[in-house]
């Protein structure tokens, strides 16, 4: 999407053999670029968060191991390589299953082929993503020209945390769709969730929307209810770091009271999400899904830009109190309106999924 | 309530003729008291808010006449005192509630006579506050120890925002029944809504309930509807700004979230108020009650202690995002399982409260 009006993706690769990223532990108070030019340049910026987000992880282990086979393309060095990418972040699914992809092609290749092959396959997966991304915005556009057609005003639209570009290669899950729409002309505004306690909305959606010159307005993670009772939602998307077989969506801490004041006010809730976020093995969400609890410190500390202009971070809580911090909730298929995927929209139930998906239902 | 073990109130008469108050300006980072001793030190301490809360601004401006009729007790300096307090905090309804009660007493009295009369009343005024939270304390312990005795362990208790003892003058409303039903030895343990965009939960509520010694953890505003499904909150305590007649309670920005996840789950909502809270003019609190749009700045920025010991304030959004600041939410009576009042426990209906209330309900 465009930064300033020129057209950006969050990694590319440079004329002069570097592989380019934006500097996302900076946003959203600068936006810097930075040139990895080596595997331990891409395993830091891994580690730190430079890059975040599961595809863009993905993407960049693939590009590090390329950089990583140019400066020693023999069996020991891949394999040594694809270790310490893996070791980055333990927990990535994605990054796990990229380094896999490269591992696939590049294993049986001679030493000398390596370095090509690998930059052009690190490419494949940053493109395909940008494709699944695509068509995941291009099915909810879809969804949002039909609720415009009903109104002859701005659609107002609701998304919780950063499922935007910035997390992906290009166009977001729960964002492109809100891209696709704004770009076709479509009048939307979105209600940003500050996204607490790690603040993805106010820092990364405010960010990349307001680059990409989106209307958009953030609010309290407390007031989109009061908004929905008051008809100032059509619409909420948001993104999902897990769905059940059976429907029930694991996102980010706070979706499920987003989508239950949905429900009380006869708002439509989706979910976007690339099919390979679903878990077929499991039936009840709220139930099987376990929950990350993370560091309390992301509760009771705060980053931000200080007047001086230096970042700084504050102690908001009384000293001395405990914090609990649960990474992400589990909203029950009950209260979904649908699924967005690359395919295409389907009911959050496991008959729906099941016959959008016949072939990977075949394997719960 | 006690901080380190030695009991306060947010307001006290002085030996030395002076009025006495805890600096909530500098809560939760440090604990200091000031003393007022002048019209123009109380007119001060609610325009800045060194005191805050309904109950507590409206005995501070009663305090704060009787230090102006010290200094000038004619009928002209009681009349201009009044003005000057009244205009601090001009939508409190409290503080011209509190202000008219002194001056029926005040202004029939020879000048002489007001000093004394002035103290004396700022006194009962404070004394029937306490008395109220007291009784709506003692009517939620009820509540708070019917449900524990269905248990075998530490009742888990859920609030939002800062309905505490520090808003009042002493015992706080929906903390009330918490620090009464902790002082007769059950085992309960508070999880504490950290509020945004003002943290008065991380903040105020964690802080006093820390001071007294009540377990609790902060949590972010999120966080509550995923701890419920898993059955980790027994019981939710709110305080109120307004009831409408009919059981519809306006309270801080958020509330309308948990108390639908509260149903969602089956776990008890109760909201505490005194009954002065309820409007008997209102019916339908969702339409009628206006809401109060604040500045988005409360939302941008954040103020806390940084690691130097400063008290900084930092930007926590993209530069150039709006913010909107909605700053309480209506939630309908059916989500509410009872209200608490200084007369007891009734349901949120209209036939409920004109029951517990006749001789408030016949003037709707």
């Amino acid at each position: 999407m465009k930064i300033g009006g020129t057209p950006y993706r969050t990694i590319w690769p440079e004329s002069d053999g570097a592989v380019g990223i934006i500097d996302q532990t900076r946003l959203p108070h600068a936006f810097e670029t930075l040139k990895l030019a080596t595997l331990e340049d891409a395993a830091h910026a891994i580690r730190i968060m430079q890059v975040r987000g599961a595809p863009l992880i993905g993407v960049t282990a693939a590009y590090g191991l390329a950089l990583a086979v140019r400066a020693d393309a023999s069996d020991g060095g891949l394999e040594s390589a694809a270790k310490t990418l893996a070791a980055t972040r333990p927990t990535a699914v994605n990054l796990a299953w990229a380094l896999n992809e490269m591992l696939q092609i590049l294993r049986p290749l001679a030493p000398a082929e390596r370095v090509a092959a690998a930059f052009a396959k690190a490419a494949e997966l940053a493109d395909d993503d940008v494709e699944t991304c695509r068509r995941i915005g291009a099915h909810g556009k879809a969804i949002i020209e039909e609720i415009a057609g009903k109104h002859d005003r701005t659609l107002n639209i609701l998304t919780h945390c950063n499922a935007g570009w910035l997390a992906c290669v290009d166009w977001g899950t729960a964002l492109s769709p809100i891209y696709q729409a704004h770009d076709a002309g479509i009048p939307v505004h979105v209600w940003v969730d500050e996204t607490r306690p790690r603040n993805q909305g106010a820092a990364l959606t405010a960010f990349e929307l307001g680059a990409h010159g989106v209307p958009h307005t953030v609010i309290a993670d407390n007031a989109g209810g009061h908004l929905m009772q008051h008809g100032d939602v059509d619409l909420c998307i948001v993104g999902c770091d897990r769905l059940a077989a059976a429907g029930d969506a694991a996102n980010k801490i706070g979706t499920y009271l987003k989508a239950l004041a949905a429900k009380d006010n006869g708002v439509p809730f989706y979910f976007a999400l690339p099919l390979s976020t679903i878990d077929w093995t499991l039936s009840d969400g709220v139930r099987d899904i376990p929950i990350e609890e993370r560091d309390a410190r992301e509760l009771t500390h705060m980053t931000g830009r200080a007047e001086s202009g230096d970042i700084v971070t504050v102690q908001v809580t009384a000293p001395g109190s405990a914090g609990a911090n649960p990474a992400f909730d589990v909203t029950p298929a009950r209260l979904i309106t649908g699924i967005i995927t690359e395919r295409g929209v389907s009911p959050a139930s496991r008959e729906g999924l099941a016959s959008t998906y016949p072939e990977y239902a075949r394997t719960a």
